[in-house]
């Protein structure tokens, strides 16, 4: 091997070697710049061996006025997943602009679950027209995919899979994928049905390379599967996925019968949107509103900034019932905010733990009073140590014990009230069956704001006044 | 076949059929009251075919109490991986009991990577007398892997897999795959790599399978490929793996050889783990503290409360400055918390969508400031509305339209400042190599309480005084 050759080598692997994949913000520049001037040959160029997920980011970070003249630019060169890939709020600015026939064309290229999924964004009209444009033996097959619920494990699945009959054997089981045509595009496992279509038992596929021809199906079968019914909730899915290690699991209908596949790629996905969700839930926003529009995204929060506008009117309520001590003793005016913000940290602590570990189920009625009580515990620590502190400092700082002592008295009554409403919370909103991530800090805050300030003000007022 | 055969699958179909997976709570008392009265006989039984994952689960919600006993009964029969799949925090606790070389005997069963995330739990000396009770050949490669970066992807590769040279045929690749014994239990690609082991394309076993015994390896390899160096961090994996879709990948040390692979059901966990760890830092808890004890708790849970202390006190040295207007009128302190949450829950939203679009890639520096103007966009709408409400509120509560208009100015003034520093603050951080989840919320709220007293209370003074 020459030098030359050598030296050619290392700069391959160096670029392979990149130590960060994805898009930067100087080729983003670049291309913007390229699209102004119209200059074609360079984004066929720069974008020739780009994957669809890295285009899909292309167009998300575009300004907008230059996302449609990229996509004119790129015309016939554009691979149909970037459409399932793009978030949804730019997919429907820019598919707005498409013909149905054309929005029929690209959803046809796309995998069963990605087309169901971007079918599904769309208006029930425009969903209908589009419909119409494609073959009827494709359209039968996404109106199904359509009337599985929005999160259930029937959106997720593959149709296409390997399903061979018990008493064959492993040759017969290559020959016949030789000769299959319409496989999915990656599978790791062949299953074993019997007569009625039932799964029986799985094959990986290391393992039926690893056997001779004549090895029976039957024989080296495995039989401990976890069956997924069409309608369980993707996040149930996402749970079984990672608590079994699964790479992909089959799909039965209520009557047992073999129906489709989940492999565990489209797990990752379900994964990232159920925190994704719950983080944001847990920050008061809906929805991913990154790419909406100033309208949808106004909309979007109000609600939950109502419901705080609503909360915290109620704790002024509860602060004008003291205003005569606050007049008397202006320095409680001052300290109030110390108590109640306190409070509401070591709740939104315990809150998070809380939500999470329902989540991830290893919160249950088993053991929730026992963690309840180490939640109290550790609030009764936390709380002594910081009535110590702030009654230090508000006995120097307004040089009066007396509303030391109440300050600190508050601040205890106060996190342990927090850690039980942080604990207890979410688990009663999940009881009820609604989501905890997405009311329990409303809640949580509210209580110990109007407790914080009522202990602080209420015992001032005892003792004080 | 008989009606009852037929009754008897149905039932066996039903139990597969599960709508949830995992435990309940009537079956972890039942065994805690087995445990209690040594009810051997009912344990071994009920737990024959429990899956790793499930028994890990049991031990956990057991009474800490009951764990040691439960083991001791399941002596012999527990698989290795419950101890991969365990807490930590119950996890140490456990293997506290334990010799050494009971320690080491598990982990010998352990894949490497599981083995290195428990060995890395322990202490330092602990560490080392396990590693001398293995074998010299797994010591070897299980100091390796601790060698790496805590989350490196050198810790989440298998060093087990499939390498052949581009000259083989698949029948050379399928026998070799059937003379060799220590395979990874489950793997989707076979690599292929030139004279000096750097990998140069990938055959997904699928398609290996649907070859011919004489077709050459590198007729049908994809020779495109992500490669991984060893020392990437996990976060980085995972984004390569969602990005593009992939099954596994090769991870290559500094010269380009290929040393390992990682498959995408090691790549579930990271996600979670990092989602997970997103959601704890943004509610202000370091780590998944639900089963650790009291102490531990209470000492990570301090910090974050410390820190919000000094901001607590700051906001209030900030009232302090006026508290000659709030003693004039007493209206002022009723209010005042309402301003400073409306901001503090304003700038939560924008903060908790910026820190997630940070961890994804969708917020960059090409698209930053046009995200920020809309962002500013969204607060002045809401600002101005919320003003509004609060305006009239407080107009009519305390019959003075000076406080309403005061109100609802401050309050447009402090959601806006929320949504500039909403999305400043978390960018910042991230330039400065500091997680943004971390840190963003109390840098935020800082800011959103003292604009919020000052702006309301400072208008106050200047106006009505």
């Amino acid at each position: 091997m020459t030098d030359a050759q050598d030296n050619r080598d290392e700069a391959v692997e160096d670029e392979n070697l990149a130590r960060s994949y994805g898009l930067n913000d100087e080729i983003v520049q670049e291309i913007q710049g390229a699209i102004e001037r119209e200059d074609t040959a360079f984004i066929h160029d720069t974008l020739q061996d780009w994957h669809s997920a890295d285009v899909a980011d292309l167009i998300e970070q575009l300004k907008p006025k230059l996302r449609l003249p990229f996509l004119q630019i790129m015309e016939g060169r554009v691979d149909p997943d970037v459409y399932s890939d793009l978030d949804e709020n730019v997919r429907e600015h820019l598919v707005d602009e498409m013909e149905p026939a054309e929005i029929a064309a690209f959803l046809n290229e796309l995998e069963l679950d990605d087309a169901v999924d971007v079918l599904e964004s769309f208006q029930e009209e425009e969903q209908r027209e589009v419909l119409n444009e494609i073959p009827v033996e494709e359209r039968v097959v996404l109106q199904e995919g359509l009337s599985y619920g929005e999160d259930s494990a029937g959106r997720l699945m593959q149709r296409n899979l390997i399903a061979v009959p018990e008493y064959w054997n492993i040759g017969q089981t290559i020959d016949y994928m030789r000769d299959t045509d319409d496989l999915p595009e990656e599978f790791y496992e062949i299953f074993v049905v019997d007569p009625r279509h039932h799964p029986i038992g799985t094959i990986s596929l290391n393992r039926a390379m690893r056997s001779k021809r004549t090895v029976q199906v039957r024989d080296i079968m495995d039989t401990e599967q976890k069956l997924i019914p069409v309608d369980m909730d993707q996040e149930e899915v996402a749970y079984l996925f990672q608590q079994y290690r699964l790479a992909s699991a089959a799909v039965v209908n209520e009557d047992g019968a073999l129906i489709g596949v989940i492999t565990v790629d489209d797990i990752v996905d379900v994964i990232s949107e159920e925190a994704e969700e719950d983080i944001l839930r847990l920050g008061g926003v809906s929805e991913d509103d990154l790419f909406g529009s100033v309208m949808t995204t106004t909309r979007a929060r109000f609600l939950w900034l109502f419901v705080n506008l609503l909360t915290a009117i109620a704790a002024s309520i509860a602060i004008g019932l003291f205003d005569a001590t606050m007049e008397a003793i202006i320095a409680l005016a001052v300290l109030m905010p110390i108590v109640a913000s306190m409070g509401g940290n070591a709740g939104t602590q315990t809150l998070t733990v809380a939500v999470r570990a329902i989540a991830t189920k290893e919160l249950t009625a088993a053991n929730m009073l026992r963690i309840l009580s180490k939640e109290t515990m550790v609030a009764f620590l936390n709380g002594s140590i910081f009535a110590v502190l702030v009654g230090f400092t508000a006995w120097f700082w307004f040089s009066s014990l007396q509303i030391g002592l109440i300050i600190a008295l508050a601040m205890v009554v106060n996190i342990i009230v927090a850690a039980v409403a942080g604990m207890i919370v979410p688990v009663t909103l999940d009881r009820m069956k609604i989501d905890p991530a997405i009311a329990s800090s409303v809640f949580v805050t509210t209580v110990t704001d109007i407790v914080g300030f009522v202990a602080f003000l209420g015992l001032a007022t005892v003792v004080l006044l």
